[in-house]
Formats: structure tokens, C-alpha cells, sequence
């Protein structure tokens, strides 16, 4: 299977990734997953597309509260291994797909959801396409993808000076691939303005409901102090849409 | 008149204010004016509100567009004053009034336009409910504000570094007052995430329908080049929205 980047399956990534708290924990151990829950309609009865679905973690977790049906899709074969390591549930498929090539059955998903996927897909416009086709009339969007604070610069660390922690934001306006070493060297993540989002949603005929810039809480901040920073610059983006 | 903040009346602001090429040179002189006209819908016909009108640059163009009935609100007397310098139009009036507690009349207009003014507004949420009341259904509410990430730090000044200009972003989740050093000493200016502003104006009843992050075209860098650096953070965000 042909893919634009699959850098997941690469031994160096997949290691690193297996590593991560949210690897490790599933969705309790991703910060930003409490306000991504609260952006959720009922799952109860509803057919749920997970994309970019990783270990499975939260396709497991939609079928405990009650979703009639989910589908995974991942590019990754080591990822979905993993998820398919779990009891057999007729009602949870997982199948093998590149986010810049997938075809979606038309009206078949009434909750599609994407934990910081999208922003690897080069061509998102072609994505949310086969989204809003493949969403039944009044369906729901929930994504998490990287803020684009966090992804513009050219030297994405923090600046520790006299007045304290600040984050270098440069070249915000152009968007595109930007190269980073993170769990791997040189992968790919797409930059893209709060702004290029809204609008695309917009165009494709999605009425926004709810941004979330992310930020952690005072009680996340108290439980894990590292977390403090993260008020000083939004590392995620959080949207919540349905099909008009 | 009680009003929060009347910074604009002071000799130092008001004289540093007439010299700003948008003072001088009127909406042409605002390099956001291109992308916030292509906001605005049709206004021939239509009563339009300018809420921190200032000089009246705005107001003159709508009537010149067609608008049937224009009504600028400002606190600044001496703004006023020169907006009422102009020729009578009896299509076209201005009022006195602090954007904390005006009142508007209920659904009174089909635009609602403001540049540059809600960061300077303490209680936003009041005066974008009285927005909407005044707005007729289906009216379009189109403004500026500065940009979060241009609002956000302790030091809000570029940082030059050997790979080039940068602008440190701290403290982008801590909305709230900014003293800043900007025509006078010790102006405030209320710093609010994008998320905040769709937030307020989707839980208010409005459908959001365009936002820019406003940076400049490759046309205007070529004849400002000094704009250059206003392609590494946004300086502005542009609204679009209509009362549903």
C-alpha cells in the first residue's frame, strides 16, 4: 500500500510512541482528553468512525458508552496489531488506510471523531470532503489536532529569559510541512492557522459548535506541575462541528 | 458620562492617535481594511452601526455604499467632534456613548461593524448580547480585534535571534486586562483567546461564517516591506458572522 508518510510503523517512531503516557495509559493518560470528551454528543445507539485510531483506545472506550457501531482507521500495521490484540467485538472493525487516499461510505457515520491526527495529512480539504459525505444530516465532528502556536516556528522550543518562559511564534501566516524531529527524525506535520480550519469547515457545509484552545486546569496543573507551561502557549486545538 | 476607560480624550492619546497613517489617510490607511471590506455583505439599502467609530472614516464609506441609515457610537468627544466636521448627512449620525453600557435598540440594523475597538471592552459578552438584540434576523455582525498572540505576552516586542525574527507568546491562556504603553502610558486592553470570541458568539445565537488572521499579501510587502514581519504573527482577527 502506497502512503505519503508512513513513519509510524518505522521501528524508531513506534518504539517512542509505545512509550508515551497516552500509549501506555490509553486516553487517561492524555491531558487535553477530559475537554475533548466534554466536546462529544451521546454516543448511545450512534455509529462511530475513528480516524487515525492508533491502539484502539478510544473506538474501545466509544463501545462502552454505548455506540451501536465503530470503525478504526489507521495507516499504521503495528498500531492496529496492537488494537486488534484485544477481545473480538463484531461491532468494532478495524481497517488499514492512508488518511490522503481513504474513501468513506456516503452517510454512514452519525460521530466521526480524530485524536491529533489531521495535522500529518497533507491534503485535509480532500479529508473533510469524505467526512462530511460520509457523516448521516445533523453528524457530529470532534477533532484534536496540534495549535498552530505550536507548529509555526522555526525553532519550536521554549525562550527562558529574565520575565521567564515564552514560546517563539515566526512564520505563523505559512502554512505548510514543517519537518520535526519528535519521537523520530524528520517527520512531517502540516501547519495550518486556526483561521484555514474554521473556514474549511465553514466551506464544506459543517456549522462550527464549539474551539477549544487547550490548556491545562488548575487541578491537572496541581496533579502534574510539568504541566504549568502549557498555559503559556495552547499545544492543541480542539473543534467541535456538525453537518448543517 | 462615567465611562471605564476614556484614554482616547487625553492630549498624549489623542495626538499620537491623529498621527497614525488610518487617522491620517482614513481606511486606506489600515492594511486590514482590504480583507475586513471582502467581510462585509452588500449594504446598499441596509442600516449599518459602527460601534467605535472614531474619526468616522467607516460610517462616510457605508453611506457612500449605499447604506439607507448610518449610526456611529464613540466615547471619544474629541473623535466625535472631528467625525461631525464633515458635511451634514441626515442619514448619518453619531453618538456618544461607552461600548460598557451602551444600550441599543432591538432589532434596529442589519450590519454591525467595528475596527479595532472590543479589545479596548471590558464586559464583551454584554456588548455582543446587545449586538445581537440589536441586529434584525439574518443581520451580520463584521469586526476587528487585535490578535491573542499579539496580545498575550509580558513583553509584547520581537525578539531577534540568528535564525531571524521571532514574537515570544506567554501567558496566551490568562485572558483578561493588558496594561499597555501604546499612543499613552497605561493603556488597558483585554487579552481574549479566538476560542473565547467564537465561544461567546455561537453561544450568543450567532453562526460564525468567516475569520482571518490577518497578515499581509505578498502586493502589500512589496509596497510596505516594513509589513514583512506581519507574517510571523497576526497582528489582527477579522469576524464574520450572522444572527441566526
Amino acid at each position: 500500500m502506497q502512503t505519503t508518510q508512513n513513519v509510524y510503523d518505522t521501528e524508531e517512531f513506534f518504539a517512542n510512541y509505545a512509550r508515551l503516557p497516552r500509549s501506555v495509559k490509553g486516553l487517561d493518560g492524555a491531558p487535553e482528553w477530559p475537554a475533548l470528551r466534554a466536546l462529544l454528543p451521546e454516543l448511545r445507539g450512534r455509529r462511530v468512525l475513528d480516524l487515525g485510531c492508533g491502539y484502539g483506545w478510544f473506538c474501545r472506550w466509544a463501545r462502552d458508552a454505548g455506540a451501536s457501531q465503530v470503525v478504526g482507521i489507521d495507516v499504521s500495521e503495528k498500531m492496529l496489531a496492537r488494537a486488534g490484540a484485544y477481545p473480538a467485538d463484531p461491532a468494532l472493525t478495524y481497517r488499514r488506510a492512508d488518511l490522503e487516499t481513504v474513501e468513506l461510505p456516503p452517510h454512514s457515520f452519525d460521530v466521526v471523531f480524530s485524536s491529533l491526527a489531521f495535522h500529518y495529512v497533507a491534503r485535509l480539504d480532500r479529508l473533510l470532503t469524505q467526512v462530511h459525505r460520509a457523516l448521516a444530516a445533523g453528524g457530529f465532528l470532534v477533532f484534536s489536532a496540534e495549535h498552530p502556536i505550536y507548529s509555526a516556528p522555526a525553532q519550536p522550543q521554549w525562550l527562558d529569559g529574565p520575565s521567564g518562559r515564552t514560546w517563539p511564534v515566526d512564520h505563523y501566516l505559512d502554512e505548510g510541512a514543517r519537518s520535526r524531529d519528535w519521537l523520530a527524525a524528520g517527520v512531517v506535520k502540516y501547519h495550518r492557522t486556526i483561521a484555514s480550519h474554521v473556514n474549511l469547515l465553514i466551506g464544506l457545509g459543517f456549522s462550527l459548535s464549539q474551539l477549544v484552545e487547550w490548556g491545562p486546569t488548575d487541578a491537572q496543573i496541581v496533579a502534574q506541575p510539568e504541566l504549568g507551561d502549557e498555559r503559556h502557549r495552547p499545544m492543541f486545538m480542539l473543534f467541535a462541528a456538525h453537518r448543517r
